[in-house]
């Protein structure tokens, strides 16, 4: 997908929401579970119940290979079902990979090839040649971590650090500046948390453009509102997740229902910022 | 798999030798593709042919993603024979994950408990909330990147910044130091790759005790002695990681026994190294 077709889906569905599907056997309804496949049945009814609110969906990887093969399976469902019945649809293997590069290109064929994501989360530790392999790919987006929305985040990304111009500046935003010379840097996307809104107006310094996946929306406190003042650019540039806060509306029978209010109630404060 | 009992088999082996299992069926014998499971007969065979002169086997997640279901079965089915063969091969899940906490413990449940490895590696970037659910797997290993072999290295992890005691140091080293402040940290080792063997002695100041996974042995220019003069301590400390070198000497129906002749090389320098 171009990232013209996300701007485009953007502005027709007047959403910018990505549902993240983190699906954990002992959060979802009872009577799934008798079900022969109760991940995927879970994520099917919510993304029936939420295409037309959202531009993205992101199954985290991890929630999957904990139940093993099974659980790939489910991933392999879940991404053709999406893939088939919502084409439209920006998908994100919420995986946060990284490695040397002859390793980087066999996780690039797992979530670009195999299972057809459009893009790929990935973490900058090992720096270029574990991203550039994700890069290659055509139509493909790399969507690496910058800044993000957990305690930790403070341990490494927010510590003072050279940048490549020589001057000090905090680590986040070197790995962001370090980025952009990149081989197909274009085809980066970056993960910034929403629980520090005001770090958006230096983020959109050094990378205007980009687009940004916002986690921490809610459930870890941070303010749509806040996140669109400081990170929206003229393309919008941004794919704000929710995840439990949607997914995880109620654990009745009504699940689906519930997970479609939470959702609708963020795809109208989103409407209200893109009409403003 | 206690640390101690690391220990002891490096001491019967007289090896500290890890056998990377990162298995492309681009490079695996041509005779093998007949099989109902390529990957994991590969992985048979190079196992029955070193299992006595190594003592860790290292799978790398990504080459067994590549093929969706059909790789992780052989994943599965590969930590499976190593467990029920040799259960005293201590196992380490090169997968390199890290998220926020409740996504890390799905990451722990997937390689401590749905696989059953001995360990699993993981990367930094996200800090101690992401690493912490990894430590508190009692008898299961976190084998943190600090210093990694690849060129994209010095991107990030020398970069200059302020230490935990506010000197200023190479974000290696931060990393390295703080996370010995984290809960468990006794159950944290490291990857440090062997093309920088000058680096050890830096290294084992901040890390005396702890075991460090050393890729870069061989096919990308690392020197054994080096490491083991600069990175060896009082339990030998040091897994030497050797992938390509070994399970790729040959791609004929004698892959295995040249394998062995590889890996034998290899736990010979070791021998006389431990025995100087």
């Amino acid at each position: 997908m171009t990232t013209q077709q996300l701007i485009n889906q953007i502005e027709s569905k007047k959403s910018f929401l990505c549902i993240g599907l983190d699906v954990d056997l002992n959060k979802i309804p009872q009577h799934l579970l008798e079900t022969e496949d109760p991940i995927f049945e879970f994520n099917k009814s919510i993304i029936d119940a939420t295409h037309d609110l959202c531009v993205s969906y992101k199954p985290n990887t991890a929630f999957y290979e904990a139940y093993g093969i099974k659980g790939w399976k489910s991933l392999q469902k879940t991404i053709e079902y999406i893939n088939e019945k919502h084409p439209e649809i920006f998908t994100i293997a919420d995986a946060k990979r990284g490695d040397i590069g002859n390793t980087s290109s066999m996780y690039a064929k797992a979530f670009f090839e195999d299972l057809d994501f459009d893009s790929v989360t990935v973490a900058p530790y090992m720096g270029k040649d574990s991203v550039e392999p994700f890069l290659a790919f055509e139509g493909k987006h790399t969507i690496m971590l910058a800044l993000t929305s957990n305690e930790g985040a403070f341990d490494f990304q927010t510590l003072q650090t050279e940048g490549i111009h020589g001057e000090t500046k905090e680590l986040y935003k070197t790995v962001l500046e370090t980025s952009k010379t990149w081989k197909n840097s274009e085809n980066l996307m970056y993960v910034v948390g929403a629980t520090k809104a005001e770090y958006f107006t230096e983020i959109r310094k050094i990378v205007p453009d980009s687009f940004l996946l916002v986690p921490g929306v809610g459930a870890q406190g941070g303010s749509l509102s806040e996140v669109c003042k400081y990170g929206m650019n003229k393309n919008i540039g941004l794919l704000i997740n929710s995840s439990r806060g949607i997914i995880y509306a109620s654990n009745g029978v009504d699940f689906a229902q519930k997970a479609r209010i939470e959702a609708l109630k963020l795809q109208n404060e989103m409407e209200q910022i893109l009409t403003q």
